[in-house]
């Protein structure tokens, strides 16, 4: 699945006192992000996360940053650093341990817990070390240097990678609430002082770039929700992210003071609302939880519950109860708070389980009506503090698709970077720092890797697109035994169709058809396998695009006894 | 594919004074608007459109309306009257067509030359008769009087409908832009009059009911749209919808006061802005419009092309643009302006031709950072208005999903109309106004009919869910020849997969396992070929459900010789 980059070929031997840049996703997207730096013959890598597949990639499970550039490397790796515990920033490291069990995983202590939640399942031991924002370690020839950020999950950090190339600033992913519920701010102060030090090459958040002005703090969500828990008078359903450990803090906390006891629903919800509650992360008021089975014991007005299934997930238990297939039946009267994000491409998901709650009388309440969520990432005013505050002599937006990429470039050209000193680029370029000057110099081999079971990178585009069509238009088989050198059809033709049409019994006339033509063709003296199913491929073709208009997957079988 | 209402059975039979009214689209949904409404023995139809299928409807064309409760009545149709001509109104007309030619068709004078120009390309002449709003006309027992109301494509009507029952207002699509470009107002004086002499019942737009306010005013968009041609210096492509045109009209005479030609782009643009210009509804400067040959050998700065493919199409010559695949190449310093609503379910695809036009350096402009659309449907500020001139004694929402029914139907009754009067419907339910008061007494069979190809309605639910699992999973086939009598397997078995993997060879082991078991069962006695077969579904199941944790669809085919 790896492709070599169609404008650029690999780029030259690394200079001594260079620094190389690769990112082997996140970059022309959002997901998968993982970032490559090299130095004096090691490697450093940021984030090594999973990218959710588009409906062009039907049936994937999940993509992986592509790991082919390194795979003949990783002795070479001295460090994996974590920035925070998103699944488009953690989400591989089972996959990359898979290549090298004992890569040494940097990160906070809840990105490690939330990482080791997360290999315990795949029954994967990691070798991990806990660090801290201020706190400065040096991985081989890369000296790092840690920076608290504010994001939509606790715990996050910037991390300063200092060579003897320069001094690279990767934000990781940040926004700047200036009242975050936790007090934890993202390190401006921090950032400036490696400013007046010099950033030779920073790497920031480009999400919302496009975006204008400033965050509203996640503090403006907890009047809204007080407000929906003032106002409900039977259940409330509060669905959000199972990692945003703030927003549910507030959720309790509405719960606490209007007296209704809360049940998280949903394996991930249960697992990390357990760990942040062990790390003293989440406050939870005694007896303020209580299991599912509790939850028909007490009357509908004492009730939350807190759940998974925000986008819309078909399997999820919000999805469930849209539907009424979930033991919580949705009653008029009840109160569904959709606290989170719409992530593009899951509008029609989210709308349909918004649409299933409302016909059975619930009041759906999301961010289009009420301020229940706030971004996790910088809007463009808060980007440019980040880009005054660090003043970089080069700039490569990361962490976004092109149209994100090229708004942070404005942004960053706004503030006086020249524009030949920000680095476009997109997976799989290879960017070195030499001589105070970010540049493209080549690009290494990089694809999707899509997990579909239990097996990663047997699925690409020919599997892919085969399904498409399979998707959209189904197939017809025709199996066929034929004795070629008598000329005679033994067994078939025998047709049968699937994803075609619903109506019985379709096929006579075109069985006749290719009965007739392959006598025909065997009496001609045609005799070779794969010609006759060319016949039959084509006959069955051109009878289903007069009769249909369409372009099914034709499968001839043409067996000789 | 027509299926029974779960919660309601047959209505009972309509009284001599009482007026049925029966959505068989439209309603739960938005697309293939068509509303039934049936008095004294005959019929009436206002609209009949299409519906874009979903992800979950895959390979499907169109959805119509489900004709099944009037097709033995078509005889008794008065007439079927047009609110505008949008594809969700007048979409299904063909289709309705086919199953009587002579349905008197009523509509304004746009509406009725862009419906026969999409009958031409099916071939169809229709009897119509042509109507202008503040005229009555009087079809069998149905006095129909029609009100001009402003949306998004000119000449659109909004009909009351007077029968013994009572008076019925049905507003179509509307919006109270105050300074319509035409100047053409929604006649709320005229809905006034009806409600002074006593609304019975309003069917009302009910897709912005959940955004609340005004509709900014078309007008807003002339200086945007200025302001992006005063700047740009290369060439400008401007996407909209092919039936927006007021919009066309702003574009056009941007391009006028900058000196650019323009080029239609797209067969629906080509042949809308035809019509409309025909009909005086576009004013196109002499020598303004260039044909598309000509576009290369102008500069650049005196280009602008309007074309098709706001949504994301795949084919249009937008989304080829963004893939370097037209002859249009996209370069630095181009503009792009979406000048279009994101209608939910097209994100993907949209942002997709925002990236690949953005990646080649394009600088693109959409409602999401400039307020270059406004939409064509009443918010609720609007529609409060609606509610007061009419003060209906029932309410019915329509042209919605669940989540605007719901949220138009908190409009009326905060504007005094008891929640009993306000009728809740979807497709199919049957809704009588009977003694001043409308409600559902009943339901007929209603389901979504799919064209696909050049078939209709042989594609429904069971090919679909073939479709998604192969969609997803691909398939394996197994095919082999046995001697059940001899017990023995003559030819195969042959294994050959589609969208399950891209790897060769991978089907020797189950092979063996397959040819085994059938060995071993014929031996065992087993000789029905459909018991063969189920053995053959299990151990390919059995086995890739082990080696790959998936679930393709397995096609067994044992032939007897």
């Amino acid at each position: 699945m790896s492709r070599p980059h169609p404008d650029y070929g690999p780029p030259p031997p690394l200079r001594a006192d260079g620094l190389r840049i690769i990112p082997l996703g996140g970059v022309g997207e959002i997901g998968r992000n993982m970032t490559v730096f090299e130095h004096a013959g090691r490697l450093l890598i940021v984030d090594c996360g999973v990218l959710f597949p588009e409906d062009f990639q039907p049936g994937v499970d999940l993509i992986l940053p592509d790991f082919t550039a390194i795979r003949d490397r990783l002795g070479d790796i001295d460090a994996l650093i974590l920035t925070h515990a998103h699944e488009d920033h953690i989400g591989a490291v089972p996959y990359l341990l898979r290549e090298r069990r004992d890569i040494p995983i940097i990160g906070t202590r809840l990105t490690l817990a939330l990482l080791n939640a997360k290999l315990a399942e795949h029954r994967i031991k990691a070798v991990t070390r806990e660090i801290r924002e201020e706190e400065r370690h040096t991985y081989g020839p890369f000296e790092c240097e840690f920076f608290a950020v504010n994001h939509s999950i606790p715990d996050a950090v910037a991390v300063a990678i200092r060579t003897d190339a320069g001094l690279v600033l990767h934000t990781g992913d940040f926004k700047m609430d200036q009242l975050p519920l936790d007090g934890r701010l993202t390190d401006l102060g921090g950032f400036a002082r490696l400013g007046r030090e010099g950033v030779d090459l920073l790497l920031s958040d480009s999400t919302n770039a496009e975006v204008p002005g400033f965050v509203s703090s996640e503090r403006e969500i907890a009047p809204v929700i007080d407000g929906i828990f003032r106002d409900a008078t039977r259940r409330i359903i509060v669905a959000c992210f199972a990692s945003h450990v703030h927003r549910v803090q507030q959720v309790l906390d509405a719960a606490e003071t209007h007296g209704r006891s809360v049940c998280f629903v949903g394996r991930s919800m249960v697992r990390n609302m357990g760990v942040a509650r062990d790390l003293g992360l989440l406050r939870v008021p005694p007896g303020l939880i209580i299991d599912a089975r509790d939850v028909d014991s007490l009357p509908d007005r004492n009730i939350c519950l807190i759940s998974t299934g925000s986008q819309g997930e078909p399997l999820s238990a919000l999805s469930r109860m849209a539907n009424r297939d979930h033991q919580i039946r949705i009653q008029a009267g009840d109160t569904v708070v959709l606290a989170s994000s719409l992530i593009p491409g899951n509008e029609n998901a989210v709308f349909r389980v918004i649409n299933g709650l409302t016909r059975y009388g619930a009041k759906v309440v999301h961010k289009g009506v009420a301020k229940v969520h706030t971004s996790g990432h910088a809007p463009a005013g808060e980007l440019l503090y980040v880009l005054n505050a660090t003043r970089p002599s080069n700039v490569m937006p990361v962490h976004g698709e092109w149209r994100h990429l090229r708004a942070h470039a404005k942004l960053a050209e706004a503030t006086g970077v020249p524009a030949d000193h920000v680095v476009l680029a997109e997976d799989g370029m290879v960017i070195d720092l030499l001589d105070g000057r970010a540049r493209i110099t080549g690009a290494v081999p990089c694809g999707f890797v899509y997990v579909d079971g239990a097996a990663v990178g047997d699925v690409g585009e020919p599997s892919l697109k085969d399904r498409r069509i399979l998707g959209e238009e189904g197939f017809i088989t025709i199996t066929v035994v034929v004795d070629a050198a008598a000329g005679k059809v033994i067994v078939g033709p025998d047709l049968s169709a699937r994803g075609f049409t619903d109506s019985p019994a379709t096929f006579d006339s075109v069985a006749r058809l290719v009965s007739d033509g392959l006598a025909d063709a065997m009496r001609g003296g045609m005799n070779d396998t794969a010609a006759l199913q060319q016949l039959v491929r084509r006959t069955v073709g051109r009878w289903v695009n007069e009769h249909y208009r369409r372009r099914p997957m034709i499968i001839p079988v043409v067996l000789e006894v």
